[in-house]
């Protein structure tokens, strides 16, 4: 095996052995751009040294061979004390990754060595600045040790000699401050600073091999959903200086600006300098115009290498540049970092010049990066102060004072005041307060808890599971790492982020460009899955609608019982002795329920309402208080300590496994009952005014063919009592059990339609509730049980299985069986890919998430 | 299609067709034995009835034709009046049924056949009370008139004549009584009583067919995991008369002691009289022997025929015999009835008589008997008052004092006072309390929820989920039925039939036969499956070898946390801030786990011992009162009120759901280190006395392989560092998780063993906590919405579909991979058959469960 590639050997398809940095710097040198020589050691070898704690057989071999060909190359010997080679080491994972080792310049330098660059530019300052420099990164970097005792030390040498600039410097005290700085390495590793070049060499190499195993690398990793096997390359390549005087500078330039997407060359320069000033921030680089200005054959001919890496790579590049002496030399090139806006605008405007296909300018835009565009967002000019971060629930920017009860929330928002909703967690009695808040943070709590899931639907932003937040709402305070926040204080939330921030950040608003919907447009000609919304409300079917969604997947009818004006009737209807009783609630409720779907049916005019019939565990609607609870005893007449002993008595230990969904409607079937009708009386209304609904009706929990049996024959009865129904209406199941994947045939012969619920599906399937996980997921994603949560992207192995074997199943007792999916990874990208690749019919999600879904199903058609 | 067979056209095999009486008359008529002729109406008729409301084509001619034949053959004509045929209806289902509509004698009798029969028999007063009987029958069972309106008739017909007994009326008071019942007919029906026999038989028909979906009926099918979709047969027989003089007789026997096996004809005579007057208790029966004194002919021919019977059923016959003027008339033979020590008996009595193979004997017994014969009972004799039904949670009976908390039945125990342990539902805090109760009762809870589960382990009786009851701990008060019981009131608990029994019950104490042992052996001479037992202690582990466990298949360790000499460490070490905090108190209970273990291992040695590691959630254990709480934090040395918070902070929405099984182990890898070097130190502890311990360590609640890898590496870790182990061990999993099916291919590569923990895996496919499940599953089966209640009887179809999936997945990835049960299925006998046919090695029960177990395995191995 091949351990060692030069730039020539290399290619820019061989990012997983050479990395990005090193697959790009090898596309430069065969496309015959100036690249200082060099070697990549693959990420094979950065494997086997992690596991193994050494090099693979015939490495040094093959480090030899290359060293002495670099030399070769550059007519110079590595260590030699007359013409000494110097090198850069960098690290190079596949995707460039903050947290890992990034670059040791200046390596091959010692004492003797250091002699031989002074003889060889006659520039002893320069030299000895630059060995300084080495010794420095390289104590730094490969020895661990802190850049503040090397700061210090020069900090105390300008002091001594009374300067205040590094400039201000010469030969003699680089040279004295080298000694000094090399003192500090003995004193700080207990060993002396290594004067072998080739021993700094191989220090350099393991110390980047090690970084990809840093906490902070990591860290990145795990939030960024990417694997911990992949490894880094290095790069070894020999050294081009840009502070050799004023015909030197370095620079980094995008090709088209990564802000706006606008078609500009674009980026900074720094004249006598070296590439690490422009990172340190000791002075502030200058625009691009300064080069054109300064050195303008310069600039031409860096701009020319720009426009023919761009139109090689046909993407917007992120380049390095170095030039010395009035040479150029290119040492990084790279798709570039962009805004979700320059995505858009960038994929869109290369697909009109011709340098891209519709097709390719689909894939270049990463779902996810939408959310940002739908959303406001803390202004990134604004010098934020983070208190906190929890789990980025809900994106969007959300400033407000903190009020620590819905009524409270509702009650401010009344009076035009603008709150964030803090809770340990919030439950569906808060909803009112949730829809008057600018956003929510809870501190306990998944990606997929209530708050979570209700405040994605409402395009709210929030954070979860925050837990560093320690809410009390009795005493009303909120206590960050020791800092105590009471009701009033003003904070904002970055839900994109998880970020909690202090004090009111300015915001910036959205606003869809014409690139957008243009993007989008292409989108949905190719995709083949169909993309609903999860809507509750004739506003959000209407939002749905506005962002491209083609129906409702999952109208859930349970947060309509919980409006002021009704919640009263349906404590009355749960706490009924038996179905007589329940009678007169009912009958209150369903003209209320009728007006909620008819106002739904009117939005979502001709496109499918899948309405799901009542689901959560009843205690959810219960009173939780003396006070309420007698509220409703006196309103249905009966005693209150009967009433709450009625209460007590509909506790459950796991509510999620409990009383709920279909097997309410079993046991209680007028309350489906009242539902169905309600359903079909504001179908029939809507189509008197023309409209044409489109009418599904879902029962959730089946695990048994009976249930849905007999649900079918309660609705068929009741569609046969209201006869005729002059519109289209099916009835069909969830499938969020376990079981209702195994039996799936069974159940498929009295469904017209399957839809994966797979929050609760995930959640039976691991045994594991959304509520409670935050015990132990963040845990063991840290430490690589898990690579990904399950209940923010499909479990694709375990879950997934168990959907793939539902399709099969379903489809085989029904052909043509219509399937979608409405659990929130309805709207997650991985997710909708997987769904079309098992075929479903469509996936649906909150409103603000369909043009995630909608771009996430075209890529997924164009993959295959 | 056939719809009607006659006598002479069945034969024992058409029982579904013929139902058991059916067939049973038709074997006998052929076997040449004197069978009244008749007919019987097939249970296909009965299910298209009961679907359709009508008879099937074709039906009437088949009913013309079969009654022309009858009355052919015994030479009368139904609704002659001269010389009237009489018929008996009878329904007879495959397995008799209490509940079913069961005889009407005498149909054909009308105001004018009832003349023809007086001629005939020349005997007015036989004629007339036949009538009477008659109309009292079908008036009662065919018209649904309650008996006391003819009851009442009866006596004040009496009255006014002033007798007292049925024997003083006359022909003249019983036809003057027919017509006073045809107007009680009349009035309570709205329909004269009807006069045309053929219409008569239709109705009678009828009647039998819809007494399938009676009330009773179905409760008893439910009851007994009955199909509801079998129906009824209809048998129509020409009536002989037991009731025409001294001559005459009726009476039941059985061809062995059904009470005690021992073989003797056995039964009872009533001399001139009907079947009903037997049953309706109004004369007491004499034994068979006055038969043999009265009509010693008689006699032998009877004895001749059970001999004939049992010789040829090969099985005790339950037989029904009429003698009319002189002349034996058998009207039924099936296997009889018989208690758990008959049962056993006789088969191993008849395989001695070589009347049956081994095999046969082995397949004679239902498993689910022999819990009968391992615990005490409610002597049978006793007439109790039943207050109300629970479910049978754990068979045996008890008597004592209800007291309502754990520590109060502790105490009074201590005394030396016997108390029933009555609380809502137990919890792990109540184990000290459930070991010194004779019997628990808990409201709440199902057939697996942790009062049954923990009960059955111990072998005690419980009545779990009894609804009836209303327990109120606080005011120490159990409401029945509006009467309150408090402590110290006394109670009897049938744990095997759910009843709650007023007073202090005699009950019976178990003793196993030398028959018994016999028949065990037998079974463990043809099983393939290994028993083993789940036992937390050593005492259960004794129990569990002496009735024949091979090992323990979960001995689990959370049980042992709960004495009162370690509470406190383990709360300690819950509530310890980090892994530096729990050493101590882990320190503390590594050599209590240790001395646990060793007393199991020295029960068990030379089988194997499945430890599984702490399971539950954690706040299982944590104090519950603010006092617990301070005497932690004291011991503690920490601040009240911020234990208090950490309390509350470890509260769970669905604990079921949480932080529990290997979660606990992964997030504080100490406790199972702990629990792991006790277990290994008591191995090598008892392996100095001699000892072979074998040593399976269980990791529970598995779901992605990165867990067990992980759980593997910290016990093969902890292996190396107490090298050497001079003993078997090995290390496993449950698979109790959805997802833990789909992956068991992955999963397997790390385990060598798999248990099924069908429990949890219940729990999670149908998505239903066992301790919720009460609110719903008792009206789903009673509503046929689940046949079968999952958390008792295996579902095979959806459970069972994951379970075969887990064992084709894992035994494809390691061959020969060990696999077991010990959920409270391993236990039951159709889910041991199901377990040997998708290839267990071995099923795990709880100790007085095992032996239904070798029975079960036995004759799962012998259908194969």
């Amino acid at each position: 095996m091949k351990h060692i590639y030069a730039f020539n050997e290399g290619s820019r398809d061989m990012k997983d052995l050479l990395g990005g940095k090193g697959a790009g710097l090898a596309e430069m040198t065969n496309l015959g751009l100036p690249v200082p020589p060099g070697f990549t050691i693959t990420t094979e070898v950065c494997n086997y040294y992690l596991e193994q704690k050494d090099f693979p057989q015939g490495f040094y071999d093959e480090l030899d061979e290359k060293l002495a060909e670099l030399e070769h190359k550059m007519k110079k010997g590595f260590g030699d004390a007359k013409n000494p080679l110097l090198i850069s080491v960098r690290s190079g994972a596949k995707v460039s990754m903050p947290g890992m080792m990034d670059t040791i310049l200046n390596l091959g330098l010692n004492d003797e060595t250091v002699q031989g660059l002074v003889e060889k530019t006659d520039n002893p300052r320069f030299c000895y600045d630059a060995y300084r420099r080495f010794v420095t990164m390289f104590g730094n970097v490969v020895l661990g040790i802190a850049h503040d005792h090397f700061e210090a030390a020069l900090e105390s040498a300008k002091k001594e000699k009374g300067v205040e600039l590094d400039t201000d410097m010469d030969a003699a005290d680089w040279k004295k401050l080298v000694g000094v700085f090399k003192q500090i390495v003995l004193e700080h590793s207990g060993k002396p600073f290594p004067e072998d070049p080739r021993q700094q060499m191989e220090l350099a190499i393991v110390a980047v091999f090690k970084s990809w195993n840093g906490k902070r690398a990591i860290t990145y990793r795990n939030l960024h959903g990417m694997s911990h096997h992949m490894g880094s390359a290095v790069n070894v390549q020999s050294m081009v200086f840009g502070n050799m005087g004023d015909d030197c500078g370095t620079g980094v330039a995008f090709t088209r600006n990564p802000s706006t997407g606008e078609k500009e060359f674009f980026g900074e320069f720094l004249c006598n300098a070296q590439g690490e000033d422009v990172v340190a921030g000791i002075r502030t680089p200058e625009k691009l115009s300064a080069l054109h200005d300064t050195m303008p054959a310069m600039f031409d001919q860096l701009n020319e290498v720009q426009r023919q890496l761009e139109n090689h790579y046909r993407d917007m590049q992120d380049i390095e540049f170095t030039i010395e002496k009035g040479r150029l030399f290119m040492l990084q090139t790279r798709n570039g970092k962009r805004t979700a806006k320059a995505a858009v605008r960038i994929a869109v405007e290369m697909m009109h010049e011709g340098l891209i296909t519709k097709h390719e300018a689909i894939k270049r835009v990463d779902p996810n990066q939408l959310n940002a565009l739908l959303h406001p967002s803390i202004d990134p000019k604004f010098k934020k102060e983070v208190l906190a971060k929890g789990l980025p629930a809900s994106p969007g920017a959300a400033v407000g004072q903190i009020v620590f009860t819905a009524d409270e929330a509702y009650r401010l928002a009344e009076d035009g005041v603008k709150v964030i909703l803090v809770r340990k967690e919030t439950s569906p009695e808060d909803i009112h307060g949730m829809h008057a808040a600018q956003g929510i943070l809870t501190s306990t709590g998944g990606m997929t808890s209530h708050a979570a899931v209700v405040a994605r639907g409402m395009g709210k932003p929030c954070i979860a599971g925050c837990r560093d937040a320690q809410v009390d709402d009795k005493a009303g305070t909120l206590m960050i790492k020791g800092q105590v926040y009471r009701a009033g204080d003003v904070l904002s939330l970055d839900g994109a982020l998880g970020e909690v921030i202090l004090g009111a950040a300015p915001t910036v608003e959205p606003s869809l460009s014409g690139e957008f919907d243009e993007l989008m447009s292409w989108a949905d000609e190719v995709r083949t899955m169909k993309v609903r919304t999860n809507a509750d409300t004739p506003f959000d079917a209407e939002v749905g609608r506005r962002l491209g969604a083609e129906g409702i997947g999952l109208c859930r009818t349970e947060h309509m019982f919980f409006d002021e004006d009704r919640i009263m009737y349906v404590r009355q209807m749960i706490l009924s002795k038996d179905a007589e009783a329940r009678k007169e609630p009912l009958a209150k409720l369903l003209p209320v329920q009728r007006e909620d779907f008819k106002g739904i049916f009117k939005a979502m005019n001709g496109y499918p309402v899948t309405v799901r019939l009542l689901d959560p565990p009843l205690h959810e609607f219960l009173p939780n208080t003396d006070g309420k609870i007698k509220a409703v005893a006196q309103e249905m007449g009966v005693d209150f300590e009967a009433l709450k002993k009625t209460v007590d008595a509909l506790h459950e230990f796991n509510p999620m496994l409990g009383h709920r969904g279909c097997r309410l409607g079993i046991t209680m079937p007028e309350i489906y009952e009242m539902q169905v009708r309600a359903i079909f009386e504001a179908a029939k209304a809507v189509t008197v005014d023309g409209l044409k609904p489109i009418v599904e009706i879902e029962i959730p929990l089946v695990g048994h063919v009976n249930e849905l049996k007999f649900m079918r024959e309660l609705i068929d009865k009741i569609a046969v009592e209201m006869a005729p129904l002059n519109f289209a209406w099916s009835v069909g199941t969830m499938i969020e059990l376990p079981r209702a994947c195994v039996v799936a045939d069974q159940i498929a012969k009295y469904a017209d339609f399957f839809s994966f619920g797979t929050n609760d599906l995930t959640q039976m399937t691991f045994g594991l509730s959304r509520d409670d996980a935050g015990t132990f997921l963040p845990y063991y994603t840290e430490h690589h049980i898990l690579e990904e949560n399950p209940t923010e992207t499909i479990d694709q192995e375990g879950v997934g299985q168990l959907m793939r074997m539902a399709v099969k199943l379903g489809r085989g007792a029904k052909p043509g069986l219509e399937i979608g999916i409405c659990g929130e990874h309805g709207g997650e990208p991985r997710s909708v890919m997987f769904c079309h690749e098992i075929g479903l019919n469509y996936v649906s999600c909150s409103p603000y998430r369909v043009p995630l879904a909608r771009l996430a199903a075209a890529q997924a058609a164009l993959r295959d």
